[in-house]
C-alpha cells in the first residue's frame, strides 16, 4: 500500500525523533521530553535518533527519510499546518505527533492547552485576582503558528472574558532576561496587575527576579501560575503553582502510540488529549489590593 | 586493519551517543549534554542516535554495534575501567569519551574535577569558612567507580587537608528530597558547618530548602558553592556561585574530536582537560560564626 512499508526491510529498532530546538538551543522542557521519550523507547527495546527540521524540505529531515535508519518517526513542535506530517503520510512512513496538527491522519497525544489556559485564569479568579497578565512563548514561535502558544492564549483570553477580568497578553523570548524585561513591562503598562499566568518556563526565573526587584513578594503581593514541567515547578523558590506539563506521561503515550502504528500501520489513528490538574504550590495566594500612590 | 573500518560501508551521518540515565531518569545536567551534543552534531550534518548501556554486554550497546547505524560512537558516564571503551577499541570503531577512562586509546574531553573540588574549597577558605561539607553524587554512582564523583571528592579532601580545615563528605541521591535530608544530616553531625561544596545539581533545590528550614539564610549564615551547569546555577535563588560545568563547551569539543576520529581513525588520540573558573554569584559570602547554644 505504501512505498515505505512495502519494501521488505529489516527493523532497525530505532525511532526518529524530529525535534527542532526552540531558537538556538533546546529548552529545559524540550530536553525533558527528549529524555522521557528516550527512556520509554529504551524500555520497548528501541533507540532514538534525534534529528531536527521544522519543515519537510529541511535537510536533516530529508536525510532521515532517505537514510532509512528508523522504523518510525515521532514529530515534535507541531505547527498548525505541518508539511512534515503531510510528507510522512504521503510516503506511508509510520509516525505519531506529540502535539497536534490540523491534518489528523495519524495518532497524536497533546495537552488541552486551551482548557489549561482557562483553568489557570479560574484559579487566579478564585483567589480574588481581577487584573492579570499572560506571559506566552516568543514572538518567533507564535508567528510560526506554534500550536500550544496559540491555544494557551485563546484559553486565557476566553477565561478572562467569561469572568469579566482585565487581562493582557505578552510574548516573551525563552530566557530569564526576557522574563525579567517582560515583568517590568507588565507592571509599567498596568501597575494594578496582581498575577501572571505563564507558559514560558525558561523565562520563569526572570519573572521571579523582576517581581523581587519591583518589591512584589510572591505569593503575598503577587501570584504566578504556570503551565510547565513538574520538576521545573519544584526547582524554583517559591515553588510554582502550575498545571504541570506531564512530559513523562505525554512521552510515554507518544511512544506507545508509535508502537501501535508499527504493529498495525493501517489501523485507525488514536488521539489522546491530556488535561492535567493545577497543582497548588507556593506561588499563588489571595489577591491583596495593590497600594495606590496615596497609600 | 579493523573489522569495522575495513568493510566498505556507506556513511549514515549518525553518531551513537551511549548515555545511560543516572538511576531511573536522565538528570537535568545529562539532558543539557544530550541537547548540546545533538545541536553540535546537527551543525556538522550529523544526527545523534541516543542509546543506553553502561557495560559492553548490555543489550542496547550490543544492538548499536550490530546495527551499524552509526559512523562513530560517543561514550558518556565513563567508569574507571570501562569495558565499552575496550570493546570499541577491539572492534576498531571510531569513538570518543566525554569523561575519562583509565584506558586512553582514544580521544577524550573531561573536566579537571580534582582541581575543581580543590578550587571550591579555596574559594570558601578565602571567605573565612573553616568547617565545610562536600555533597557528592549517589552512593550507587560512587560505588560503580564513577569518575567525576571520585575525582571531585579527592580534590575536596586535598583542599581541606592543605588548608587545615574541617571537612566531611556525603553521598546524596540525585533528587531534591535527598538533598534536603543530606543537609539535615550535615547540620546534625556538625552544627558548626558554615558551607557546602556540591556536585549534586539535582539535590541543590533540596539543600536550599533544608537550609531555609534550619533557619540558615544563604549567603548571610551559610555558603553554597557547586560544580553544576551554568543555566542551573542561574535558575535557583539565590543564584549559585559555581565552577560552571561547561556542558556546551565539553559537548562541542567532544563532537569535534569525534569528527577528527572519523576523518583520521589512525591518528594519535587527543586529550582535552577543561578547568572552568568559579563564577561568583549570590550563594557564597564571608563566614559568620555559628551562634552557640548559649548565644
Amino acid at each position: 500500500m505504501s512505498r515505505w512499508t512495502d519494501a521488505p526491510r529489516e527493523r532497525t529498532h530505532a525511532l526518529g525523533l524530529v525535534f527542532p530546538p526552540a531558537g538556538d538551543h533546546y529548552t529545559g522542557m524540550q530536553l525533558d521530553f527528549i529524555g522521557a521519550i528516550a527512556e520509554t523507547a529504551q524500555a520497548y527495546g528501541y533507540d532514538v535518533l534525534l534529528t531536527t527540521g521544522s519543515k519537510a524540505g529541511d535537510h536533516p529531515f530529508q536525510r532521515l527519510l532517505a537514510g532509512r535508519l528508523v522504523d518510525g518517526v515521532i514529530l515534535m513542535e507541531i505547527q498548525l499546518d505541518d508539511d512534515r506530517a503531510d510528507l510522512l503520510s504521503e510516503l506511508g512512513i509510520p509516525y505519531v505527533l506529540i502535539g497536534r496538527a490540523r491534518v489528523e491522519k495519524t495518532s497524536w497525544v497533546n495537552l488541552d492547552f486551551a482548557a489549561l489556559g482557562r483553568d489557570c485564569v479560574r484559579h487566579l479568579a478564585d483567589l480574588g485576582h481581577r487584573t492579570i497578565a499572560f506571559v506566552n512563548r516568543s514572538e518567533h514561535l507564535f508567528r510560526s503558528g506554534y500550536q500550544s502558544a496559540h491555544l494557551g492564549q485563546e484559553g486565557f483570553v476566553r477565561g478572562v472574558t467569561e469572568l469579566g477580568l482585565t487581562g493582557r497578553t505578552y510574548l516573551c523570548d525563552d530566557d530569564a532576561a526576557a522574563g525579567e524585561a517582560c515583568l517590568e513591562r507588565i507592571l509599567l503598562e498596568d501597575p494594578a496587575t496582581t498575577a501572571v499566568v505563564t507558559m514560558n518556563e525558561a523565562g520563569l526565573g526572570g519573572l521571579y527576579r523582576g517581581l523581587k526587584r519591583a518589591g512584589r513578594a510572591v505569593p503575598r503581593d503577587f501570584s504566578v501560575v504556570g503551565v510547565v514541567a513538574g520538576p521545573w515547578a519544584e526547582r524554583v523558590t517559591p515553588q510554582l503553582t502550575a498545571a504541570d506539563m506531564p512530559a513523562a506521561e505525554m512521552s510515554r503515550v507518544g511512544v506507545e502510540l508509535m508502537m501501535e502504528r508499527l504493529k498495525a500501520p493501517d489501523a485507525p489513528p488514536r488521539h489522546v488529549l491530556l488535561r492535567p490538574l493545577i497543582c497548588t504550590r507556593d506561588s499563588t495566594g489571595p489577591c491583596k489590593p495593590v497600594p495606590g500612590p496615596d497609600s
